[in-house]
């Protein structure tokens, strides 16, 4: 079973705190502001033709956009593309 | 009797919570998140030319978005395509 | 006297929940979600020369949308086109 | 002394409810609703170049549009013709 | 000293009430109502090349537009023309 | 140490309510309606081509557009052209 | 481990109050005013090709704008070219 994002929306999986802390030396901040950013890998993009995310990239996405969706167990995000912050390389 | 939706909009059947559980691997968030997404299935295109969802495609929409009719005890939704997030394949 | 509604505007008749319950099997929801729509009937297009809807038409239309008036205890709308959300056929 | 209205806008002088019942058919609604609607006379035209309505027409006008100003004690609105609702023929 | 308006906005001397009310049939609402409309005499016009009204002219202007300021005891606004919403002739 | 502000913004330096009253004719309006006017001197344009104030002018802008910083004690304010009212000749 | 801003989006390293009190002229109000901008170091432009910022330059953003991120320890802001106010040079 797989979801296909449509448009401009790409679907990601949000990576959890404690996962962040250990994997690498980005923190996003803590208390009131860790509700602002969320950081999320790629897992597909939607139907529109181009885009400057790829599949596999850690993302820094807005918390304020988006949706979330659970699928099997795993916590998804639908975002448009544009309120992708950044890219994590 | 048929319902034919105008311009950008379909016509989506809701399904209902305890047939998305049986029926697949996804479970779209539970308690006040599960406000933010509807399950459905696309029964009419709008009058529009070009839609990126086909009739019978399973859809996940914003449940923020479109209007709920009620045809012959089913709940249906009118939804512009836009506000369709995925399809799930 | 007639009303000739303006632009992409067209005057429609509203159909009311009794006739509604009998004439077809199309049941609005109640309580809350029935002041979401309303069912009606096309009596006049606007000035536009492009319209999707067409004179008889029985059409759904959000409820948040258009202008009530009354015409010889008839209670009509006008509404722009934009707002109507299906033809029932 | 005279009133040019600029843009697209048009002046038109108010139709009394009295005056209504008796001059035609047409009785806007009563109460709260009679509060979205009023009947008016278009006196003048703005300075743009193309109208749908003409001077002389009676019109529909969303009560939430316009401005009233008073001249020689008759009511006047300066009203945006995309608010006119409709000519009453 | 000179005002010089930018862009698409004119300079007017606001008319007072005693002044309106000898020297013409012209009253605006009062009340309420009368915080609805200004009328003023245009001054000067902006540095945009094209103007529908002329120095000179005596004009009604939505008193929700604009700003007040004030020159030798005179009380003026600086308002833009698409606020303006006829003229007085 | 320099200010070049960004785009279509100037850098003004603003003029005290003491030194304007000296200075020339123009007394902007006091209590309430003071806070809507801010008078100030342009000190230099943003990196955009195209701009109608010149540095030096001294201008009328409005108290509710811009961004106020401090530099060497002087009060100055980063505002877009376009929130500029008029210039002062 | 690299932050790659996406579109007209910058990376930016926040100026501490006292590191910017000591190294240069400006001071940026204090108070309430103070939380109106930001100064700030650029670190890196997003994927869109034209800046008028460049890596290094000192900026002056509005406080309202962007999403503040933290890396191994350093404040950060992703702000859109468009909030940047100013460049200190």
């Amino acid at each position: 079973m797989k979801i296909k994002p449509l448009g401009k929306r790409i679907l990601a999986k949000k990576i959890e705190q404690e996962e962040r802390k250990t994997s690498g030396g980005i923190v996003l901040p803590e208390g009131a502001q860790s509700d602002k950013v969320i950081r999320a890998k790629v897992l597909a993009l939607g139907t529109d033709e181009k885009f400057s995310v790829k599949k596999g990239n850690e993302i820094i996405v807005s918390s304020f956009a988006g949706t979330e969706i659970e699928l099997d167990n795993e916590k998804l995000i639908l975002v448009k593309e544009i309120d992708v912050l950044a890219i994590i390389e």
